[in-house]
């Protein structure tokens, strides 16, 4: 069942408004919740909402204000997040780093106490349809799955760090966790009761396993960092950057004990034209592509990908035949749509366009 | 043999400031090229001072002069490095980029055109020393020994990143490069007809493999990214964003065409006081590195370490007990020393101090 971008959307906006978001929280929200699951992130998109509207409902996610200003030096800004829903913080804080990077060449902008920001890669695209460079990081606080190189005992959130390169034509658009895999795909593969591809965690027994299971076990393992147990130095110290980024700058994080579902957010915006030339800068990173594109598949039916292609080609196959969200994702918000007597969304008719 | 930290520093900066180059570059690039072998990066310590001294006698590395300041707009400055020694040009930006963070907040220089600049790891210190958070990368654009995830044709150098965080004791000291292992750690190896500990390269006929052989093989293989055949994505994305920060916003690149042994550097500086607070980052910096030493190990005997635990321990070694240069690295300098009629170091004695 394919439904259309605006539909979905609407209904996901109707949803958190009903609940009691800001209408306008509740439209940039769904908006970047659809735009992920378009992407193809869909453990990031509409996957969370039923989540979302039950913090909403316990009151652990606030619905209206504004983010508290912490520090504001024009080029780096903090500001307290009162958990307010992250991804409209998060999209409101591209906007802000867009524009003062226009001035200051780059800025950073640091969130402490946001609620969860989803997928981060939906948010790369405001920066470089303008032909901006920017990098999204975020950890949570409360939560803990992943362990260090050479530990078994779980320190960090899978830490995702997603940058956006103008290249003059498709963006790059990397997003990755600092672990192997992330917290959403081990929940689902285990609801599916499906493996991982390799050994990606590692159990209490300080093995490594394909079993999502280990994280829910007890007492519990743990995700492996990128490299895994042959160089786990690389995703633990992309987790050890991203926690000090976010939690770090933002003066927020694990020593504070929180113990609500949450983020630390760190987003940098850097105008290349105020560098070395935004045109340079397009020049330089399209050819990375090109040679990226051209180098000799390993399978020589698979060319190599640029990060985000598989995305931004999701995005435009939906503004077209519209999304079809991964199963389950509407009949868990059904129950949501009938408390809050919100209708849902109409299947696209089977007709081309 | 165990030589003094001042011996040899004094013998490689007699080498360097006999074959040509300004005493005060000199005396900095021997102080962090000494300093890397102190820290145990040994591939990127004394081991590229042969390599320096050919590229001043043949005047591929300007000896004296400044960068040119392309960009400076506070907070974002670009520089030409004209080719100046790459070791000196970066620890000159991060003074700078530290001395403007503590007015912006932070500061991030680009610099094209600047020659090799060793071990990143090395850098770090100056900035965390002061309570600051700094990133470096670097970049070469002549050469192409990475490849892609999903390629077996190279397009990225190794494109290694270093991140310093202050704690409050001791700094966490990040060095990663984005592929598996370095051309450095290569060369040694195939030198020494060793193999990789794991399936680190790819061969041109798009297997992986443990011979560092497969480098300088014709056809020539890659070195794969890290996270491997399994998940590259994570390598991959890295050298992205890495080539984008040193090559996109310096506006200097692999599609200039370069073909000389260089860098495109990117040096970013936080003053973490102007963010969140400079004890808000060290308590969670610190709190977080308690945590991961507390990770139960994989292997009960090694504890969990934080990345730069063991150089910082070499530091302090090397202070008191001197450095042992890796295996031939003296003897590889000895025609330089006769070349230039400088002496080399004598050893230390084998007395406790």
């Amino acid at each position: 069942m394919r439904y259309a971008l605006e539909d979905l959307t609407g209904y996901a906006a109707d949803l958190l408004a009903v609940a009691g978001l800001d209408r306008e929280k509740a439209a940039t929200v769904s908006r970047l919740l659809v735009s992920a699951d378009a992407m193809g992130h869909t453990t990031h998109g509409l996957a969370l909402l039923a989540g979302y509207l039950d913090e909403i409902a316990s009151g652990a996610m606030k619905v209206t204000g504004e983010p508290v200003v912490i520090a504001d030096r024009g080029a780096a800004v903090v500001w307290d997040g009162e958990r307010l829903p992250g991804v409209w913080l998060a999209a409101k804080a591209v906007d802000l780093a867009a524009e003062r990077a226009g001035r200051h060449g780059l800025c950073a902008i640091a969130i402490r106490r946001s609620h969860h920001i989803a997928c981060l890669a939906a948010l790369l695209p405001a920066a470089t349809q303008r032909g901006l460079m920017i990098i999204v990081a975020s950890s949570d606080p409360s939560a803990a799955m992943v362990a260090p190189f050479g530990g078994r005992g779980a320190v960090f959130t899978p830490d995702p760090i997603a940058v956006g390169i103008p290249t003059g034509g498709d963006p790059i658009l990397i997003d990755m966790s600092a672990s192997i895999t992330t917290a959403g795909m081990s929940a689902r593969l285990r609801g599916e009761g499906r493996r991982y591809p390799g050994a990606w965690a590692i159990g209490p027994d300080g093995r490594a396993t394909d079993d999502p299971g280990v994280l829910a076990a007890e007492p519990p393992g743990a995700l492996l960092p990128a490299g895994g147990l042959d160089h786990g130095q690389k995703g633990y110290g992309l987790a050890l950057m991203v926690e000090a980024l976010t939690q770090g700058l933002s003066g927020y994080g694990r020593a504070d004990g929180e113990r609500e579902w949450g983020a630390s957010v760190f987003v940098q915006v850097f105008d290349p034209e105020l560098f070395g030339g935004r045109a340079a800068l397009e020049w330089q990173a399209g050819h990375l592509a090109d040679l990226c594109r051209a180098s000799t598949p390993i399978d020589l039916a698979r060319p190599v990908r640029l990060p985000g292609a598989g995305a931004l080609a999701g995005l435009r196959a939906a503004a077209l035949e519209g999304v079809a969200p991964h199963p389950g994702i509407l009949d868990g918000l059904a129950k949501y749509a009938a408390r809050y007597g919100v209708a849902g969304p109409a299947p696209m008719l089977r007709e081309p366009r």
